[in-house]
């Protein structure tokens, strides 16, 4: 096994070494450039060491980690369109670099793309990975389409959330793992299991995102604290204040997520003041830790020495420690 | 061996038992909807006439015709929104009966739903049919990306445009007959026979399309007699047109096609006259007859029986005797 930024360093190589120079140009210059935006490569870290923790080299699941990761910039250069942003990783998105259609089309261009580096294994293996590919890119549209409905929503329930987040983020950690697991061709259950370990800290790391983008160090978290709160996105934090709260504090902030205000300064206050005093933090940073104990709990399930076990709940804890 | 309507009648059977009722709905009903909304279904009907073409029964090949349908339609929803179309077979397009972001992610799910239709295959075929849908859908964004280029360049050659006419459409209908060469698990050698057939019909197809868009009959071309010369299309007519015309002719099409007139009725006259007097009309006739030619001539090297290469052969004629 390897230490994390070596894995990172291993995958940049390597992704470095794919770079697109083909025709049309339109076509392939905006995958070379938001695949090139950098950010963590925590998915394609995870395939990568899953791999390893099943006694394979990391080497053999290059290609399925640079699927994942294509993948996932696909979701982002599409999502950005939906969401109109401007910004992606603090440079400009595709679709303001370009326009519109080219987002559009070299985002296709992409989920493509990531089917084909499956096309470097065996045909079983094949198999088993654009399976579970498709499964879970199916499900990543899935919830990406509940959390466009849930914007004009304003009856979502915690379940519907949970299951939002799961399917927009955590399918996709626990898939990129479990992705390692068959290009080691390890057993079925440990495959299970490390989806399972993968899926609940997904899960645990989208609910740290939401809590860290109202109450993050705005030293050391990438995005604009408070940038949720603007934008009225109901996440764990609003729904369970919503649950919590008076009626009176219930109220004051229904209305303050309907207004958009010019100087966001005094909404942000006002929605992180009822988030603390109705337990909605202390709720949410509850949350975090259950489903990091699942996780763990479920590693310990696994039929995998007892080092490797430490090195997966070590990358989690230090995935639940992160400013960022 | 079936006739054509009858392929047509089985895989609308098979499309009308897939109906997806999964939530999200707003996911999912585009998806019914235009899949829906009828078409020749020209495309998985090669798959299925291939497949039995080579000794085995239709019935195998409908998952695999199946993902060539839901592709040519996650294709023409994602153009719809390139192109900003209001009608898609006479009825409103996906992102204007929704929105643009439900046609954005609708047909990205779409585009995972192909796939998920090989995993009934076993694992040879199934990575070998996906080999070539990724491949064809790859080049099938390039070829649309080309056209997209070409609309705002004024220098576009005729290898050019017959490159971009065989990657946008040329090459799914090649590669739906060879996925049937693929499910019957034939040679390589008459699946890649197929393959080409496949390709020059569905160059002669398109030059047919863009020739009867000047030149077919109000009463049966499905859509608006003139829209390539009202959308100032550089299409092989006008290519041609360019290259063959004498100066002044030339100079006057290169100024027509650079105008937006409210009423288009003297526009499309004096195009469709420089076409004629130019000899573009009949150099694109001639052009569909050389690739049909050029098809039929692949399809007497295929070692099937001779009943077979004459139904491949009456489909083909049939196709270029089109007026719709």
């Amino acid at each position: 096994m390897h230490a994390i930024f070596e894995y990172q360093d291993f995958f940049i190589s390597y992704l470095e070494n794919q770079t697109i120079t083909k025709e049309p140009k339109n076509l392939y210059d905006p995958i070379t450039y938001i695949l090139g935006l950098g950010g963590k490569r925590m998915r394609p870290v995870l395939t990568l060491m899953a791999t390893e923790v099943f006694n394979t080299s990391y080497e053999k699941a290059l290609p399925a980690a640079m699927a994942v990761e294509v993948f996932h910039n696909f979701s982002l250069v599409h999502d950005d369109i939906m969401d109109d942003a401007p910004l992606r990783r603090g440079q400009v998105t595709v679709h303001e670099k370009w326009d519109i259609n080219t987002g559009i089309l070299s985002g296709d261009a992409m989920l493509i793309l990531a089917y084909q580096y499956f096309e470097q294994y065996e045909p079983v293996v094949f198999r088993d990975l654009a399976k579970l590919f498709s499964k879970t890119a199916l499900e990543v549209c899935e919830g990406q389409q509940w959390d466009v409905d849930f914007e004009t929503r304003t009856d979502v329930t915690i379940p519907e959330y949970l299951k939002m987040i799961e399917y927009k983020t955590a399918v996709l950690v626990a898939a990129a793992m479990k992705m390692g697991a068959i290009v080691a061709q390890t057993t079925e259950e440990n495959a299970n299991l490390i989806y399972e370990f993968g899926l609940n800290l997904g899960l645990a790391f989208q609910l740290q995102d939401d809590y860290l983008d109202a109450f993050g160090d705005p030293e050391t978290f990438g995005k604009q604290v408070g940038g949720d709160i603007i934008e009225n996105k109901k996440t764990y934090l609003y729904l369970k204040a919503m649950s919590f709260s008076t009626q009176e504090d219930a109220t004051q902030l229904a209305a303050l997520f309907a207004t958009q205000p010019a100087d966001t300064t005094d909404k942000i206050v006002a929605a992180k003041l009822i988030f603390n005093q109705s337990g909605a933090s202390e709720a949410t940073q509850e949350a975090i830790q259950e489903y990091t104990f699942k996780a763990f709990e479920t590693l310990e399930q696994m039929n995998i020495t007892a080092d490797k076990k430490a090195i997966l709940k070590s990358f989690g804890e230090n995935l639940m420690n992160r400013k960022v």
